[in-house]
């Protein structure tokens, strides 16, 4: 998908020991799993919450295990900051803002709605990291795709939001707008984190040593909702 | 603590392979599993939910892992229902009204008596689950306590507490009177189950096979008040 990228940059064919001798590198990849750790954190904060809305004791148990799951993610991303001598909870820090806000501005109504904002917000992330997994030094990457590894959610919630629209097909009217009121606030949090984090930005847009180049960051951006847009044909809700 | 028990009932020495040939023993042992099963299930969305009102994010980390460790003890005992030919859900639904209850009554209002009603909560559990386990065949008894290993939040707990209340005395009053309106609810609940579940009741009254034992129960509770008082003053409170 990103492969040209990693060409450009030359970071992705050097582990970690070398390309983090660029001070300028290495804070980058602490943003990085710092906004990845609170994003785990998060989504296990709001799996658990899900599940609180579970119309069935298996459903409950289903999110509370997708919740651990995500908790596992972060405590890997966790263990990974303090190897590479950063403080996790400073690194973190930055990106709870934001994450904080998203979460504020889009607090489900329902057990539905719940479902298809993590479906969409996951699919998103994992959309998104993937793109910057391919810039990165290969010992960041393995971890970076570790920790996006399906926790079965997508399935999950692909079944259970089919079913109900099968079952009452005004529910998918309500849910498409409410994907994309998801999918528009997901973006303005996004533009707020990019434009405060320097060493993040310099990097997702092509690479610390090539500088700028935004061409490519809207091509990252294009393809980005280009999935989501058939993910939600998926789903059988218009994007 | 509970080895008298033990020799009473016979059960104590047996495997569940032997043990599982009386039907009430069988019904018995999936009450017991259900229970706990749904106990760590909402022990897990209560750690959660007060993951929320964690003030640092250190916190909110040390709260969401012992949620999760909640939660791989579900798994344990969800796994175990299935290997004993029971369906889990069905065998946690007698007792999530009386749990679900416990929880809606005692929502704490802020961090510390969260953390209050952790400790208080697990440490009662640990205690009435311990005295179980006495009676229970080789097999369930081992399930049982490696369920109730100490997840850290005890000591999380009593750590946090006694700095609150060495920092502002009057805090003490308040967490208090809070850990006795716990412990009233706790066991107001405890006897509603009691009386539903007869092959449950049967079985903690002194066994299966020795019918009744009023007066041992009654030592059991005995047991646990005086471990919760004794707690709550290590903590600094009044019982």
């Amino acid at each position: 998908m990103a492969d040209a990228d990693s060409e450009n940059t030359g970071i992705a064919g050097q582990d970690w020991a070398t390309a983090s001798a660029q001070p300028q590198y290495h804070a980058a990849v602490v943003d990085l799993l710092g906004a990845l750790a609170y994003g785990e954190l998060a989504a296990f904060e709001r799996l658990a919450e899900d599940a609180k809305l579970a119309p069935s004791l298996a459903d409950k148990a289903a999110l509370a295990r997708m919740a651990s799951a995500e908790f596992h993610h972060f405590e890997q991303l966790d263990q990974r900051l303090l190897e590479i001598d950063a403080h996790p909870t400073e690194a973190m820090e930055p990106f709870a803002k934001a994450l904080d806000e998203f979460h504020r501005q889009t607090a489900p109504s329902d057990w539905l709605e719940g479902l298809v904002k993590a479906y969409v917000g996951d699919s998103i992330a994992s959309d998104f990291y993937r793109e910057v997994a391919a810039r990165l030094d290969t010992d960041t990457r393995a971890l970076v795709l570790a920790v996006l590894d399906d926790t079965g959610h997508g399935n999950f919630a692909v079944e259970k939001v089919r079913a109900a629209i099968e079952a009452d097909p005004r529910v998918g009217g309500r849910l498409a707008l409410w994907a994309r009121r998801l999918m528009g606030e997901a973006l303005s949090q996004a533009q707020r984190v990019v434009a405060d984090r320097d060493a993040l930005s310099t990097m997702l847009v092509g690479g610390v040593a090539d500088g700028f180049d935004l061409a490519e960051v809207g091509r990252m951006f294009s393809r980005i909702t280009e999935a989501h847009t058939k993910r939600m044909a998926a789903l059988g809700l218009a994007a």
